[in-house]
């Protein structure tokens, strides 16, 4: 394919992807209308979905960038940091609470789970690897297994992403997880 | 009024908790509509609405019971016990959801805000004197605020849902539930 049209490929997705996620952000996941998808983007549905096969398709691709930024950030500096850096960030906030709208899905809809799995794999797997290695240096505790450390993270994440998309105060929210960072690490 | 009058209103009453209840576990917060209200409830919108201004009114009083339910454990034996009693009834987990598809409105609508507030006012009460408790008897950390604590515990509390919410296996957030008992004790 020419260069132009790899770039104009590139910038067509990349146009739909921002606008799909300020949709996401203003109205959640149900209300995350074709029609209101449309008008965020600026583009026909026909448009749209010549680059996205479905809703779906498009939601799970913005978890897959999410998924892959915060996996980045897990694999050097671990899960908490990630959280942090929610923290730091309150504009995300709104597309944020889409996560939380999902759960019935997750949980109803074998298709939509697997989808959703697979996107954030990634992420597993760069706090798994990173857990194994701060074990192995000693600086996490050994008296609890890795898979519940690892579970016990994901938890404070979906609960750190429930607060905030509440409305709680990001400070207050900021000494929590250092009580957590605490809770995970090999006492001296 | 007379006794069976009496009777008769908080039978009515009941149904009406009762099927919205089942309505907003099924259907979730928003498409929980007027019309499938009426048909889990079994009456019209004119006899709901008689007992109850509107829906908020009725997602709001079912909030409240479980906040009087929830503050009861907690003033007995802590915020984690009421915990473990969600990970014991895997049929709650449908209604559960609900709490975390209304984040965004909470955020959003003042109003509401105020209203959820209010109705989650005993529990929070309730947690807030038992750790106060705990802390005098030295079973808690003192090297944590009160407030950090509770944030702490409010914050997991959401994380379950979500995790429950979305599917996850209640043995394996049971093993959590034991790190986060043990990261707010006083060490040995």
């Amino acid at each position: 394919m020419p260069k132009v049209s790899e770039d104009h490929l590139a910038a067509r997705r990349r146009q739909i992807l921002d606008g799909a996620r300020r949709c996401f952000a203003e109205h959640g996941y149900d209300r995350a209308t074709v029609r209101r998808l449309e008008q965020s983007i600026g583009l026909s549905r026909g448009a749209i979905f010549h680059h996205f096969r479905d809703k779906d398709s498009l939601f799970f691709e913005l978890a897959r960038e999410d998924a892959e930024r915060m996996a980045d950030v897990a694999s050097r500096e671990g899960l908490i940091q990630v959280m942090r850096d929610m923290l730091a960030a309150p504009e995300e906030f709104d597309w944020l609470a889409t996560r939380l709208e999902i759960a019935r899905k997750l949980r109803n809809d074998p298709v939509f789970h697997q989808g959703w799995a697979e996107r954030s794999a990634e992420l597993s797997a760069a706090t798994s690897e990173r857990l194994r290695r701060q074990k192995q240096a000693g600086r996490l505790r050994d008296d609890v297994p890795g898979e519940v450390l690892q579970t016990y993270l994901d938890l404070v994440l979906d609960g750190l992403v429930a607060r905030l998309a509440s409305g709680d105060d990001p400070t207050e929210l900021s000494a929590v997880l250092d009580l957590v960072e605490d809770s995970v690490r090999q006492p001296n």
